[in-house]
């Protein structure tokens, strides 16, 4: 087997053998350079006349933008190098030649970008971004791993809906209608009941017609649910969690966040406990403000903006009005208007990347907001089921993966938070 | 906040609360026992007179199956007991009394424990499987993470069917047709390009209208992606995988095993290498069985058992007819009516558990091969574009995490492999 950049620092001193595609590559008299790029890292790749074979370096000539190489030579230490390392090159075995590769270094429009995503996603910073996923993704197991939670698997088919139907994808399912989930939650309080602590991480579903920077039509959730937790639990364990997901990112990831020009000042500020503001308290907020802002109304964009440039950490709001939150929501219980609901807005602008709350436990009321909300009651009696059997105080909440991902690596659109992202108008590639 | 049973080792000696639920009650004189499950472990509390309230004795006789209660007592060692443990119990509080729990511990039927599955999975062997799932997921992020690869989510929406269109789910994307997933693969060889290593791990979708133990409708595959890896790198990668998966059960989930009452002594010898088999070789077999099985054919479930029941380890067979493999596959160069692919068969008949091989590289070939196919050379002009910017020898395979967990677990069928098992006829709970 051949070796990858990323283990170089290990070799010093011997001889190896990479394999993969040729990032960048120039010539300087008797010294021409390939900067080798293995999808594990990039190498410089040092041919020295008189210290390398002859034929490669007539070979060097060939040598295009992504053109597929095997390279030996010998590791060397150099401070200099982006891994440390470079290698003192003596053999070049062209196994692809690449022609016109579609990206180049000069400036491409989005569009284009988008169509070439599957080549796009080789360039330095795309890579990067795609490693702060993974890192972010194995953060998420490591966490609800380590309290103890146990991973539970949502089903994606599901006959109800649970967020309203507007925005659901629909598909035959044998003999009857089945929509694409848009969350896990409802099955996870099944879960908690069985498990305790139960998580689900998978993707979910928005028909969204909406073309803006923070929607993907495909995206990740990670819900996580806890039996006997209510309001104030949730929210700790929520602000632990990001404070844990960001630490890693910032520990584990420096080389990408440099890549990506990522200001890691602001990320460092990322330390429980975070501000919580009762909705009226946010409401004062936007009305001293002045921009139109109607109490007992949803947050935009832009009021979220506003609300949470007030802090240098993330800002949950929390006991948002009943009337605008899903049927499931516990209502307070001194004044059924609000509800035991909290979402987390990022810092710096990225607005919410998590929504939750205690869930109602009470069986009347639950059936009582199921009719209310126009969902179907059979569909739903095995949710309800859990307030006749074993009832429990039971919270939770849904961390969307690419926002927190491009709030993390400061992106200005979630579009390139995941490998093929899919969004109103592409599917392709 | 309260304690989790799975952690009271931790407080020998010391007064703990404890929420969950009942799980069983017996009273002998003056001693009164109350078997209580969080969902982390079981642990028996003991009621003594004169060592606890007066009122939780007279309450104790109010409990029944799924009661929601809250204990509180000191821990005691008890090396009988199922954790080491149990409770000299002081306090009892009802949270929730219920009634006619519809799972009780005589037999039910499967239809009845299907639609009852969001409490069926409370029951002590639903519980191990779920967790013995739990483990297998973490073991596989651990592998992959730990090998250097690096996770990448494929999309769900897909605009091309990658294994034949019969079996597809079809929904509407906006103004156009999407296809569910059946496989990550093709997009996963984009990120190897990108990556190196690469591998995702989320939802399929097959809609298969059978009733087999084998079959889901939705069911989880991890899909690894090597670049400049052969079929026989691939065959190594893959039985160090479903070593280490194995191994990793056998030493953390002990306790789920024996509650599966699973024969472990099998399990013990699932160690690297593997047996390897020709498809030829795996023919003779089959053939000497005078089975009615017709060389070129793909193997049945009969000829699967036939085949690995020869081995105490899973068996590999590899060089399947080109004819009867998806467009991607490699063909042999010396013998193009074979193709370099492979699946892996699990012992004691579990059939199929890894099906992958490696990938035709060459441009010309794999163009011909999809107008064979019948696929549509448009929407997979990102996927070609792999072999004109930088071709590469690439190979990988899919593992289904349900089948994997069937075999482990010693299950007769997959649908107590998932918390929510959608199969044909059944998307409820």
């Amino acid at each position: 087997m051949h070796n990858y950049i990323s283990d170089l620092k290990k070799h010093i001193g011997k001889k190896v053998t990479l394999k993969g595609w040729v990032y960048n590559s120039r010539s300087s008299g008797k010294i021409k350079f390939l900067l080798l790029r293995d999808g594990t890292g990039l190498c410089q790749c040092i041919y020295f006349k008189g210290e390398c074979e002859e034929k490669a370096l007539e070979d060097f000539a060939k040598l295009t933008q992504e053109t597929t190489v095997e390279v030996t030579g010998v590791v060397r230490e150099e401070p200099r190098s982006p891994g440390g390392v470079e290698l003192g090159a003596e053999t070049l075995n062209i196994l692809h030649i690449t022609k016109d590769f579609p990206i180049s270094p000069k400036d491409h429009g989005v569009d284009f970008l988008m169509n070439n995503r599957h080549l796009w996603i080789r360039s330095k910073k795309q890579n990067a971004i795609l490693r702060i996923r993974a890192e972010i993704v194995s953060a998420i197991y490591d966490f609800f791993n380590g309290k103890g939670f146990t991973l539970s698997d949502a089903p994606i088919f599901t006959p109800n809906a649970c967020e309203g139907t507007s925005t659901l994808f629909e598909t035959q399912y044998f003999d009857e209608k089945a929509y694409l989930s848009q969350s896990g939650q409802l099955y996870m309080e099944a879960a908690a009941a069985a498990l305790g602590k139960a998580y689900c991480f998978g993707p979910t579903f928005r028909a969204e017609k909406s073309k803006t920077r923070r929607h993907l039509i495909e995206f990740w959730m990670v819900e996580p649910e806890v039996a006997f937790a209510n309001l104030k639990d949730n929210m700790e364990l929520a602000e632990q969690f990001v404070e844990y997901i960001v630490g890693r990112v910032l520990k584990n990831k420096k080389e990408e966040l440099k890549t990506l020009e990522r200001d890691t000042s602001t990320l460092e500020k990322i330390k429980a406990p975070f501000p919580k503001l009762h909705y009226k308290e946010a409401v004062e907020i936007l009305l001293k403000k002045d921009t139109g802002f109607k109490d007992g109304n949803d947050f935009g964009a832009t009021d979220e903006t506003i609300i949470s440039s007030q802090f240098d950490k993330p800002v949950f709001v929390h006991h948002y009005p009943t009337a605008i939150k899903a049927f499931y929501m516990k209502e307070e219980e001194a004044d059924p208007t609000y509800s035991l609901s909290c979402d987390l807005l990022a810092t710096e602008g990225y607005g919410e990347i998590i929504g939750g709350g205690q869930r109602e436990d009470r069986l009347e009321i639950l059936e009582k907001k199921i009719k209310e909300h126009d969902l179907n009651l059979e569909h739903l009696k095995w949710y309800t089921d859990l307030r006749r059997y074993g009832a429990f105080q039971s919270s939770g909440f849904g961390l969307g993966l690419e926002r927190t991902v491009s709030w993390i690596c400061g992106l200005s659109h979630v579009r390139e938070t995941i490998a093929f992202p899919r969004m109103y108008g592409r599917m392709y590639p």
